[in-house]
């Protein structure tokens, strides 16, 4: 199996179809094989090597798929940048993993330039030999030109890696500790393709929406399952409501990647009402479940959209489960339907997914443990790390770190992420069910829940709330509220209303961030 | 890829769930695996090494399931056997890849034991060494009980063989020259089920209708394509209408796979209103296209199904293209629709497919030439043929012997078997071609066109058609109808009217039999 196949496809099938659409440029799948075979000659010429791995810094845009493909036509290994990093921990994944070659845009010159400059304080990259322009825009001083060389590069044949070949280093975890970079084989993401195309029936002919960031598994995974079925996409540098609106409208949108705070933002937006987006089919979405409400008004305004929610991970290339459409609309006990909303859903065809416990035994169903997941689609290993490596992939099962259960019907709940779990008095508190609660009540818009240090407890369960806009409420009645549904020692003890959550590129609220002033100069027992 | 993973994921996520119904034998997940388990530990201690071949010759049944994924799980390779063969035909074919181990069902006792026992003209198998009985019924002399042993076995752990490991050699092209073992990997045939799922759109929790030869590569994706989704299917021992019937009335069946001339059989059987099939979904397809009066009766009396054509081969493992269902539906222009109806469809996910000259050039759309594909489906070799294999799979690409066309949309259409081109006068004739033209008649139910040997022309267009009940046509209305459609050298110099047709178990008509009597003591120019 092997990820620049549907190049080849594309070239007999539909040359002349377009492929891309971004920033008001168009590209028909010949041309874009023809760019990618271009830019695969240029990286040779730069000393790119089989196996050698290539990063990338920059927003999303056509230059970026293209770089994908033409690293991998090259015979090498993708290890594309997390833009929101620091200087420091960008070159920390360059030289972890010897990457020589980064492709930057316009946006990233001055932090890449800085890489090769900068000393002292790890922000200077011993491993980055060559700084490539690509983007648009002239190229800097010190920057190889990349899109003149393209021009007058003579196409390479593709090296059709496959296999068990490497494919990508893909750095997560840089919020906590040491990023680790994941190592994806050719089959580990080609299987997962096919895989999560299968279980999130797609529509015909799509054209998709692509605002998800590319240097992470999941938007990176959207523009691939794309290309896999040979649909047209138009990409956005990132999530913005209006722009986005604006490309459905447009271009006739039919199939979307985002998590529910974007979905919130865009359904919400004052503006919605006068984009024209009944061509919307299928809104993927991730990173969280969906609440009732934002369902309810999602189906509402996008009437001939389904919904799935995919669960994945970059170690796992990404997608594990789907929670396909049919159970997004009535036509299920509405008690069931509620309880399947809270789920991850099935685990996709290549996936073994159940739940261990501490001694990696399988548990009943309903019963609370960890997250292991077995299959074509688990990673090759952490680069470097081989006693990470062995104790994430121990028995042949990826340990996901996420607490979960499994119901009698195959369907998968994420309890919470177990780094993230409250010891509290001795009790295991899951944030996610005490979040649960929490947004029950109708004036919450958001709640994040986290463990603070607690002189008598260990740790105290600690809620920040951001409340819809008007709404009023006070600490009182939600711990009232909560002690209707939760044990009381899962109830928060202290509450913290705030205007808007911190959240990450891929839309997580980044509980590290609300922890840190609490724990700073403490030590947090976390496995 | 393995394809044992579906057992380990159906035992977590539906043990108990039905996963085999077959004369009146219901088989959990859980007992179903129990069972593959223990056949496993069977065949090892009659002396299976991993990589060694098993066959199997039986009719339908759940039995032949459990053979299938017992032999994966003891670390072997499978090969079933033609159940149509002579016995000369299957010691050949154990012969040829050193199987020696052949577990026979009740219908076959009889010949398996021949196999061991006669002298001469090549009906005695020289490798074979252990007869199981493995089916209903007592063992009889001289068989090992496969189902008493199985009761006592410790159940053995999955070899858990993947990737390139060899899954199955079968037996292709008996019906001209000596057979050919075509080699499957675990690979080949687990990527062919997530593509084919992918690529035809399935019912959420179907219940399969297997009444298609599993002995053929098409009745065993079938099986493992339903495997893989971990629904329920429920076996016949072959195709009849009545017990078809039956079967998708009780158990609610809503996918099923048939050849065209058992689709009309069914659909035209006179007891068809009195069963209810309103839960039939899916009508997959093969062999053939589907005519518009059969589409339309069929659309008619199974009003909630989509219908689907798959075209494959065995050295593909086999799902090559797919017709989807929205081209069977109106919504297209009548002319386009009408001409979609003629296709196989488009290439799915994991192929590669092109049209070639003679000099293995690609040629434009809408020009004939041979279908060849490339592709992780692509079969391994033929067994023991170095020279056979690297003509057919010259330049990487498998060569299918068909030819065909592509049009401007990437719809695939199989023009002829090149084998059975008709050479006439100098001119090239495809018999699909006039086949099309004859079967526009209302008189006619089926049509079968050959060369016959002529001595002015070489070969002439000979037609062999079934009229439908109750219908009159003439050889001169019929050669006038023709003249109206396609060129005077295409059109039948002579005319045949019968009152069937001879099939294939696979539904094919088989050609080499109409020809058989015409070509006696005469040799024709076939590449």
């Amino acid at each position: 199996m092997n990820l620049t196949q549907p190049l080849h496809k594309a070239l007999i099938e539909r040359p002349q179809a377009e492929a891309l659409a971004c920033g008001g440029r168009r590209t028909s799948w010949s041309a874009f094989v023809d760019r990618v075979a271009r830019l695969a000659a240029v990286l040779q010429q730069l000393g790119l090597q089989p196996g050698d791995r290539v990063g990338m810094l920059g927003m999303n845009s056509d230059h970026y798929v293209v770089y994908f493909h033409a690293v991998w036509w090259a015979g090498g290994v993708i290890n594309p940048v997390n833009m929101r990093w620091s200087a420091a921990e960008v070159a920390y994944s360059l030289d972890d993993c010897d990457t020589r070659i980064l492709l930057v845009d316009g946006h990233f010159h001055a932090v890449a330039a800085g890489l090769r400059t900068a000393a002292g304080q790890g922000m200077h990259s011993r491993s980055l030999q060559q700084l490539v322009h690509w983007g648009d825009g002239p190229a800097p001083d010190g920057f190889v030109d990349g899109p003149a060389l393209v021009a007058q590069a003579t196409p390479v044949d593709d090296a059709r890696r496959s296999g068990d070949d490497l494919a990508a280093v893909m750095y997560t975890g840089g919020t906590t500790g040491r990023p680790k970079g994941v190592m994806l084989s050719q089959a580990n993401l080609a299987s997962n393709v096919l895989s999560a195309n299968q279980a999130a029936t797609r529509p015909v002919d799509s054209v998709g929406i692509n605002c998800a960031p590319m240097f992470h598994v999941g938007g990176m995974a959207l523009a691939l399952q794309l290309i896999q079925r040979l649909c047209r996409q138009v990409i956005l540098p990132g999530f913005d409501e209006l722009p986005v609106l604006q490309a459905i409208a447009d271009e006739r949108g039919s199939e979307i990647f985002l998590v529910p705070t974007m979905l919130k933002r865009l359904v919400e937006h004052p503006q919605f009402g006068s984009f024209d987006t009944s061509c919307m089919q299928l809104v993927l979405y991730g990173a969280s479940p969906i609440d009732e409400t934002l369902l309810a008004r999602a189906r509402q305004v996008l009437p001939a959209a389904g919904f799935c929610q995919l669960y994945g991970m970059t170690e796992l290339s990404p997608v594990v489960t789907a929670l396909p459409a049919w159970c997004h609309v009535p036509g299920q006990p509405a008690d069931l339907q509620r309880q399947r909303l809270r789920s991850v859903g099935r685990a996709v065809p290549i996936a073994e997914v159940r739940i261990v416990d501490a001694d990696d035994q399988p548990v009943p169903p309903g019963t609370v443990g960890e997250i292991v997941v077995r299959g074509p689609l688990v990673m090759q290993g952490y680069w470097g790390q081989p006693e990470q490596t062995a104790q994430a992939l121990r028995g042949g099962w990826m340990h996901t770190g996420d607490g979960g259960r499994m119901d009698a019907d195959g369907f998968f709940y994420v309890v919470d992420r177990l780094k993230d779990m409250i010891v509290s008095g001795g009790e295991n508190v899951y944030s996610a069910e005490v979040e649960n609660a929490i947004t029950q009540l109708p004036q919450v818009g958001m709640a994040a829940v986290i463990g603070v240090p607690d002189d008598r407890w260990g740790e105290r369960v600690h809620a920040v709330v951001v409340l819809r806009p008007g709404a009023v409420l006070t600490t009182a009645e939600l711990q009232a509220h909560c002690r209707t549904l939760i044990a009381g020692y899962k109830c928060p003890r202290s509450v913290e209303f705030r205007e808007a959550l911190p959240l990450s590129a891929a839309g997580k609220v980044l509980k590290v961030d609300l922890r840190a002033p609490f724990w700073a100069g403490k030590s947090r027992n976390v496995n």
